[in-house]
């Protein structure tokens, strides 16, 4: 048995309007900070957006209208003085976060904040310099509803045993 | 209600001998297999090891004793052809795994592969040099219980409105 929130789990670009409430938000950063780190070093913050202005000036520098749309775009950050391995530290925490979503009924999708822009990113808000972002979360209750994953997702032949 | 799979999910790294049912591994595949990927790239392959004398190879590489002591190991390895992001791809797909696998009563760690130690990884399994690997995915049932995540890990002091 998969995990229901893994089966229903989909990338979600467009939302309705409907505010997500304050403590939607609080526990899906709570997921996130029950994921694992490196060396368990608790390093990502986390900023919450719901002002209009700052998430029109977010969309101008990385793109995608549902940047803009989402209701909520939550950016995690990490402390790359504390963590090795900020990158897999931020996917795991987003995984997390995007299932807790899915647990509470809302969309999802990985906005990638390209290299070169990230800097632009962490000015607009005012993340410190050690900090390090990759991606843009941004959340709202679903206008479209692709069906859960099945088998049909599901490919045997990359299973390699003992050897490639 | 934080999804119980998250709360579950705690580093095990000290696993009885009981082996792991192979549809336990299947399962924990299909769960990795239906987390997103960068542009829904599915580069993502497996190698399963049961084998003692491959694992003891790969302890004799990577170290720590639960890499040997584990029933079972996953290592997963995506198409760097095939991705621009594949410590993202396969970080994310490494928490389905986790989580699953705490479904299933099994318990996981993240090991590491340290970036000069994964050529050695490659060439002692077969994997193919376009092939990225970043961690070992020890499973086995636990043999040690520690408590479900609590609000005592969580700090909402690392939420920022709208700006840091």
């Amino acid at each position: 048995m998969i995990i229901k929130e893994i089966l229903n789990r989909r990338s979600i670009r467009k939302y309705k309007a409907e505010a997500v409430p304050e403590e939607y938000i609080t526990e899906i950063i709570k997921a996130a900070q029950f994921a694992p780190s490196a060396m368990n070093n608790h390093a990502i913050e986390f900023i919450v957006i719901r002002n209009q202005e700052t998430k029109n000036n977010i969309y101008e520098i990385v793109g995608q209208e549902h940047v803009k749309e989402a209701p909520v775009l939550i950016i995690p950050a990490t402390d790359s003085t504390k963590t090795n391995c900020p990158v897999e530290d931020l996917s795991v925490a987003t995984q997390n976060m995007f299932l807790q979503a899915t647990a509470l009924g809302l969309g999802t999708a990985w906005k990638s904040i390209r290299p070169e822009l990230r800097e632009e990113i962490k000015k607009l808000l005012g993340i410190p310099g050690r900090f390090i972002v990759i991606n843009i979360i941004p959340a709202g209750y679903p206008e479209e509803k692709p069906g859960p994953h099945t088998d049909k997702d599901f490919d045997g032949s990359k299973i390699h045993r003992e050897k490639w």
